[in-house]
């Protein structure tokens, strides 16, 4: 058995520790130099929506994004895992629209709105949520452009197998320096596939984002014209206190930044060149939303501002059904950096 | 730092490992001999609702089921993390009204019911949850027969120093024969304290609830009548397809069974005479009911009809938002007996 990686976050309920939170995490430059880690960063981890902003490169190789003349707002959707506002739904609908299709082309699946004015909306006018509102919309919106400026089919774009999702396992592949296989490959929340590599590979994708170094001259530019989106439009990429959101609007485009299901966040240090990449083991996401805000407060340089925005994430009170304030999920302190 | 709890359970997506459980598990017999474990037995845990059967021993001690002639069915609510399903809410407010109290008099706070069916039928009456819906409103019921038994006041019932809460205390210190302390102790979601101690402390005091062996003669019969109410009327304790209820139906009173936030699991083989206690590192609650029912398989001498309950929740599949079957918690195998 391979030695268990650290814990990175703690539940405390009133003055004892409930809940032990392990994970790893690594920081890395654009030529795989792990500047900071801990735990085992070799080990393939599935990153689920925390690489949209790679998944949307399909976007940059397949020609959509000049092809439709998408916007900023459209991309910053591409990379969101989004709650369903009104903001995001009629962002989706029109991004669906310049693309001459509608909602009835998106093969996500329906769910209910992340956001509670949303889904109290939705139930105000007795309407069912529909594929708009599944949080990854605007990324099967960037993936239906892929099929069209392909030329292939719509219908199936999310197949494992379909030209889209193929160009889109390639754009990944390009930006992580590391082959996806079907060996290590499941099936992501709103269907399309979801492949498993090396944190510490992830981590690289992000500073070769970041920095354009190790890229195609296409890609680099169009990683930084996504970025670039997914920072000036924080708003779309999540939500309403949101944490994605709430850092990169506190950031302002030093620091782009995304969670993913089962406790994965992604990110880069724009600036500094540096990609990160953080699991919890277990898939908590409160407890890995506090890792990040630790690893960001540790090595991000943050001002007095930016920082009392990560303390509120690295710090995640637990409340009761009375609404007392029973215990804290929070990060450790002194592994970070 | 301590040795890591062992991984006992995981889930899978695809054909990789996305998540990882850890936790520790002990089955103990009335002396304190330890059967079978694995990880830290010693480390103070939570038991939060799990050991609501032990907290209804106050009952007992302060005479209030005698003095209100309460019902299996009362008692089983007592013990009991119910669904809010219409014959939950009816039997509180049936136990309420053997008191000469009401719902007003509950101090859980409300929370929606946790079964679909309920929370659908309050919708369509434009019904608010109360805390008659609260899964904790029956314990609540059982404390509060326990003040009125005492001749203390009714309001407050809930205060760590209230003398229903020290009485409730005193009880479990008796069964589990370790003192609670006020250096590890934590409010619990329903508002009542909830009192850390050794994981084997725990799976003790249900052994010796099981059997009787180091209790005084009138715990020792209130603990019987207490598992015997539960396990007579498993639907109460919990509700439609929940584990503890459909275990303790398989099992025909040879198994009380007892989930409690957080990755927590108990019980008894009344049978065999012992006791057991699993904690999930992280807290996760479907790799908990993996890990309790692969511990029974191992253990319990399960027949077919037994096994094939016990094998549905030792892997539950996770769906995706269209349906798919996408991946599996589970249980590891060879580390349980």
């Amino acid at each position: 058995m391979t030695e268990a990686n650290p814990i990175l976050a703690q539940m405390v309920r009133g003055n004892w520790v409930e809940n032990r939170y392990r994970g790893a995490f690594a920081v890395v430059d654009a030529d795989g130099k792990v500047i900071f880690s801990a735990g085992d960063i070799a080990r393939p981890i599935f990153p689920r929506s925390a690489v949209k902003s790679m998944q949307a490169l399909a976007m940059v190789t397949a020609g959509s994004i000049d092809r439709f003349a998408l916007s900023d707002e459209d991309l910053a959707l591409a990379c969101a895992s989004h709650r369903g506002e009104d903001v995001h739904v009629e962002g989706v609908v029109h991004f669906l629209e310049e693309l001459g299709l509608s909602k009835d082309d998106l093969e996500c699946g329906a769910h209910a709105p992340g956001d509670p004015e949303a889904r109290k909306g939705l139930r105000l006018r007795h309407e069912a949520p529909s594929a708009l509102h599944n949080n990854c919309s605007g990324k099967h919106s960037g993936m239906l452009s892929v099929a069209l400026a392909m030329g292939a089919p719509t219908r199936g774009y999310i197949d494992r197998d379909h030209p889209v999702q193929v160009r889109v396992r390639s754009a990944i592949e390009a930006v992580i320096g590391e082959p996806l296989t079907e060996g290590r490959c499941g099936t992501d929340g709103c269907s399309i596939p979801t492949w498993a590599a090396p944190l510490e590979a992830y981590a690289r994708g992000f500073a070769r984002m970041a920095t354009g170094k190790g890229l195609s001259p296409d890609l680099a530019a169009g990683a930084q014209r996504i970025f670039d989106a997914a920072t000036r439009h924080p708003h779309l990429v999540a939500g309403k206190d949101q944490l994605d959101t709430v850092v990169m609007e506190a950031f302002g485009g030093r620091v782009m930044q995304k969670g993913g299901a089962e406790g994965v966040q992604c990110g880069a240090i724009r600036d500094k060149g540096w990609g990160y990449a953080i699991k919890c083991d277990d898939g908590n996401m409160d407890a890995s939303r506090a890792m990040v805000a630790a690893l960001l407060l540790a090595i991000a340089d943050p001002d007095a501002a930016q920082a009392e925005v990560l303390h509120r994430f690295r710090a995640h009170p637990v409340l009761n059904v009375r609404g007392l304030h029973v215990g804290v999920i929070e990060a450790l302190e002194g592994v970070w950096g």
